[in-house]
């Protein structure tokens, strides 16, 4: 039987969406390369009811394990551990060894940041995140919030795990979290799946969705593999779960994707076009001319570790005197064409090429709106610029699809696949 | 009564962490901006069995409606109108108009791509999507996926609002969607909320916590206020929620907020960096030299429309070349005190002012990590530089907590604002 967990994220300002949740997808992930199987993640706010609500879901649910995120801070809407302890019929006690450890903590905070307030509501503070449910194991902290995991005794409520919610220290806890002995316990149940991921650029899900239906019907044990598929950023992205003797069935259906999709298909072995640019980078250097992405495709690049030995750096030209002064675009061009045209894009990137010293460059010079839009070059026109030392400067003009964001977003999934390509074909 | 609402975000790809949720966050701003109380979130694969679960979970929870995303697309995974349907006790028929509708789009989107599936399994993945609740009504779709509003005529149920998963999709079809018939008639019901936020840079949650107890202490009506606050990338955010007769006390607790941390605080009204960023920019002009944060403040500058009116560009000088070619740092001194030093910012910075045209520019140099760190420059040690025409250049160097991406995100933080205080002490 497979061990399926739930997750809870606590945090009225994740429920209301003003911040995006960083650690359900990251707790999600870590469960799954485990060989959890994820079945619920839920979110509530501040309201003890509406935790208790979600935990006892959870456990009807016959998960084995919740993990719980957030809630263990100083101010009184942190209401996680005494929440789940009611649940699990616990009595909190002080733990003041951990009262200790925590006021040291922000004690050193505080004089950092030149604190002024009053001491007597602090420690009410720090006393609140040094309480342990009875019979829990408390999780160090790395923040000023110790963590908790408790089984249930009687075994009507699945293991707890109840992490804090900074994505820092909740992902710098995990390793000891999970090594609790409530949690290695659930954790002993496993048993293995394998997870394969393809990606596909310029292939519509309808597309994709047809050749499944083909292999529903034509391939012995497709039952047997759980695919999910996604289409993001303009990338499709299709992945399979499945054990071990459902491999050949899995091998079929990459056939026949491949043969009815190959020439869109970038990754079977779950690379993404980020690894696939870095990796074909090679010793060669990558530099950026960017307009309307406005830095965001270097970023990209230099979101990885190690790019320093391919990314150079670039030039953000926003304004056309940057365009000129900065990548050399002559003035006349701007003036004739628009900033927002192939030679003006191909002028970009080759002057990136020569101003930065390197040996790719990329363009990109479009109308992300929401205004700037004319008839002939309505919001969502981008055109691309390609320039390699010693080869054509290569251009492509596309009209993205939705708003801003999205437009700047699928503008740097094209400028990271024509970089592959520039990359690849050498 | 407040209504009450509750949102399934369906999707094994964003379940598993693979997909980051923007539908979720999305619905439930809108939702709190028109005056709902969201009371719970979740998140479910592609198991029906999970869907239904969820969904009954919320009706339990007597939420006055329910609102899903994703689930709609032609693949065998997508079934959150027939798992619905199935809830509510509604046949499924075939809408002839809409699969005509459906069948155009998904032949254009074919076309451009020079797709090649078979047509069979196509239709069937249209005929699926033009599936249509019995007693339901349809929401025009702006993809390929129309949307569901029905609700429970025994009212044991709660009126349920079924969008697609594509944001832009969903966001398009909002409209529409909520002067549907029965969620319309949901909404007559609510009262009026006000929500204010105020945001502080430098200032610790366990400091704030304090005040707030303080505040619980000494102010009436305290108890009517509810706050969260929220620490997110080095800014805390305190938002609370309340009727207009708990007005009084919000003030009251603002008043002693601005007391104790007035010299943090930096946004009462709402506003964020970005907004205090643009409107101070008035006519001046930004440029940005960045190393460590690789293109992240010209991306985030730009991000709002409208930022071409004070936005110039600048440079990405991710290698030491750049900094030398393209912004005037002289070599001696990289050689001398390194990349990460205060001089080089200051450098940077200028030459960003110079090259690039600009009234202010702002500088990164920093050690983001995982490698690069030395005993005297360890990781997560950024330098920052503000040059201002006419002005000495300011700089500081800060020790940022966290793994790569974390360092970059603080920087970018700390850099907005440097630049509003720049541009404020005009």
């Amino acid at each position: 039987m497979a061990v399926r967990a739930g997750v809870v994220v606590t945090g009225s300002e994740v429920l209301a969406g003003r911040v995006s949740d960083r650690n359900g997808p990251w707790v999600a992930r870590q469960l799954l390369q485990m060989g959890v199987d994820v079945a619920h993640l839920t979110v509530c706010g501040d309201r003890p009811a509406d935790l208790t609500a979600q935990i006892q879901f959870l456990a009807d649910q016959d998960v084995d394990l919740i993990i719980t995120t957030g809630g263990l801070g100083p101010t009184a809407d942190d209401l996680t551990v005494e929440t789940v302890a009611a649940l699990y019929g616990r009595e909190l006690h002080l733990d003041v060894e951990l009262e200790r450890r925590i006021t040291a903590i922000v004690e050193r905070w505080r004089s950092r940041l030149g604190s002024v307030a009053d001491s007597e509501p602090l420690s009410a503070g720090v006393r609140k995140q040094a309480m342990v449910p009875a019979g829990a194991q408390s999780i160090s902290p790395t923040g000023t919030a110790p963590g908790v995991a408790m089984a249930d005794d009687s075994g009507t409520l699945p293991a707890v795990l109840i992490l804090p919610g900074p994505p820092s220290e909740l992902q710098a806890m995990w390793p000891d979290a999970i090594e609790s002995a409530c949690v290695a316990a659930v954790l002993e149940r496993r048993e293995s799946v394998v997870e394969a991921t393809i990606r596909a650029y310029g292939l519509s899900e309808a597309d994709l969705a047809a050749t499944l239906r083909t292999a529903e019907k034509s391939i012995t044990g497709f039952g047997e593999l759980a695919i999910t598929t996604c289409l993001s950023r303009g990338e499709l992205e299709m992945v399979t779960r499945y054990e071990e003797s459902a491999a050949a069935a899995y091998s079929e259906v990459l056939t026949l994707i491949d043969k009815h999709h190959g020439a869109q298909l970038f990754s079977t072995d779950g690379s993404t076009i980020d690894d696939i640019v870095a990796t074909r980078a090679g010793g060669r250097r990558i530099a950026t001319a960017e307009s309307c992405t406005g830095g965001m495709i270097a970023a990209r690049l230099t979101d990885r570790a190690g790019s320093s030995a391919y990314v150079v750096g670039g030039v953000v030209s926003y304004a056309n005197e940057v365009k000129i002064g900065s990548l050399d675009v002559p003035a006349a061009l701007i003036d004739e064409l628009g900033a927002v045209s192939e030679p003006v894009a191909a002028r970009m990137a080759e002057g990136a090429l020569n101003r930065v010293g390197a040996d790719v460059a990329v363009s990109t010079s479009g109308v992300a709106g929401p205004g700037g839009g004319t008839e002939s070059k309505p919001v969502g026109t981008v055109c691309f610029g390609i320039a390699v030392a010693g080869r054509p400067t290569v251009t492509r003009t596309l009209r993205l699809p939705g708003d801003r964001a999205s437009v700047r977003a699928l503008s740097v999934t094209v400028a990271m696949h024509m970089l592959a390509d520039a990359l690849g074909g050498a």
